[in-house]
């Protein structure tokens, strides 16, 4: 199984301190920053380096559809989630917009969806099967079902890395989605279904109390489910498990993870549990406006760039933060010392 | 005076409901773009138009000595402040890296900075005099050299907007001006010195103190005051004055505003207290971590996008800013709506 051989290497310490000299040093006042110079420590910190860089900054939306939709718990039909993949394809969504406007390459999978896909469509093909199953009920997916989402995630994010990326945003579409990202948030951290599941893409109240219902029912199925991988198989969705198989797999290759909202930190729940280590790789971008992300940032002690009320998916959060991350590096190598710029200190 | 003569249009409403709907319409969950959305509809409502577009934007930073440094309000000399200048045109600063990166035109004016450049210095030369007097004992700008500096800071926008500009972020750089912009916060606003002084470049608790000390002696020798156009002659700076005008300028030419920091704030609050109309042009970048931008903020009832705990001038927080009002731009001109790309709504 793919999860019992990542191997993610804690980044070293070592040059923390001339890091954050060289930041000190620079023609501001001491701190001036704020969250740009911890962004900047980090990614050094990542890269081992005095000089970081970001190459090919790339985003790899996951696809997949839920068997938890035959509940009840989404206002929008499951067709949407091919639609918007052909969407995706036509240009004409969030993320395409934010992916042309910072120069990054797009990448779109069907991990799962529930629609034949017509083999010139230019995504990749990844169909594990035709979304998984109702959770409510059953795992929502067998381990090797699991597994093999998984490792498709970790061999995209493994070519896109021998091409010379080093930061990757994860995305993701599935019409249900939110209703796994809170089972597994509630799994995973403890956290109560009522503070887990939101609107989701516009359920009202009752919608919500029927959505919380539903978590709850799941809950106790699978209650005596403990290890990592057997609640993300249970509880998962397909292109949740693309994500923690691409996420576990960015880690192991040092690259920089730029986390999106509520889907995509639930997936980064899963790696986390299978491997902590990989917590050393993400930035945090946006802080989703989808009511269980707060409980998420704070589980994972995160400190998110951005807090736009924004509550979108496909990685339009993190595209969008993109520039920050950018700003980040860019002072860090191009400012100058108050030496260099002859500036009293 | 040519705060007398600013006219500043309020931006009509008319098109409001149908900008609102083709927001809507997009493909993504009601509301998902959260404040994106907003800023798309203020800047579709500044350009009266369904086609909104971001031309050659531009970055002013107005640079000036303040003759409140005498009482010791701040913890470096008074000649970093042409030494930065020079750090700029040297192209080292945190501003110059912004706006390299966001491909954005830097213009540094010496409003009244307290050093003899040479005319050769590549700066827009607009000195009306070598620092202010020190507002802790007497008017710091007489009427005649405050609206020097605001005709100044008006014809250097109305020539960036006749070279096309539309978008506008103003800078600023002047040891001592935290002090000025405290002072002013606490005569437009009523907010207590005590809330209004912040640690500036990096002052300690005591320093602080001093400081607030300063203010209200200050505040005491001009309570008579209350026109804002004699307010700011009293209490602000020559970069300030600057700001003020060219913001009302900017507003009369229905140009965007997008606002910095805590001492662009400031200007922000004289310029609004000469003319209301002009906060209709504004958008707000990020929330300062200098600690009377938090009152500032609330007192204009203002929503910035950011929230980095930044507090270094030169109009970074603005700059940094810039991509996200791109993005608000771009997805309103190309994002899908559910028809155009075929998905169930």
């Amino acid at each position: 199984m793919l999860h019992q051989s990542i191997q993610i290497e804690v980044p070293g310490r070592e040059l923390d301190e001339t890091i954050q000299s060289k930041i000190d040093l620079k023609t501001k006042p001491l701190g001036a920053l704020g969250v740009l110079e911890k962004t900047a420590l980090k990614i050094c910190r990542i890269q081992n380096t005095l000089k970081p860089a970001l190459h090919k900054p790339a985003v790899l939306v996951c696809a997949a559809d839920h068997g938890v939709v035959e509940e009840g718990v989404s206002p929008y039909p499951q067709e949407v989630t091919w639609q918007m993949i052909m969407n995706f394809t036509g240009g004409g969504a969030a993320i395409n917009v934010f992916t042309r406007q910072h120069g990054m390459q797009l990448l779109v999978a069907d991990a799962g969806v529930n629609f034949n896909f017509d083999p010139a469509t230019p995504i990749l093909h990844r169909k594990v099967r035709k979304g998984t199953r109702n959770f409510a009920r059953e795992w929502a997916m067998t381990p090797a079902e699991c597994d093999q989402a998984m490792r498709h995630g970790a061999e995209i994010i493994d070519q896109l890395h021998a091409e010379g990326c080093n930061t990757i945003i994860f995305g993701e579409m599935g019409i249900g989605n939110t209703t796994a990202a809170a089972a597994l948030l509630c799994k995973y951290s403890g956290t109560a279904p009522a503070y887990a599941a939101g609107a989701g893409t516009g359920l009202k109240e009752e919608g919500i109390r029927h959505k919380i219902s539903v978590i709850e029912k799941a809950l106790q199925l699978h209650a005596s489910i403990t290890e990592p991988f057997d609640i993300l198989c249970a509880l998962g969705g397909l292109e949740i498990a693309m994500m923690v198989g691409g996420m576990l797999q960015a880690a192991q290759n040092r690259m920089i993870i730029l986390v999106d909202g509520f889907i995509v930190t639930s997936a980064l729940l899963a790696a986390q549990a299978i491997n902590k280590n990989v917590l050393e790789y993400c930035l945090f971008s946006h802080q989703s406006n989808e009511k269980g992300h707060q409980a998420m940032i704070e589980y994972l002690e995160a400190e998110p760039l951005l807090n736009l009320g924004m509550r979108l998916g496909e990685g339009t959060g993190a595209a969008v933060a993109y520039p920050l991350v950018e700003s980040a590096v860019r002072f860090f190598n191009e400012m100058s010392s108050f030496e260099e710029a002859g500036v009293s200190k």
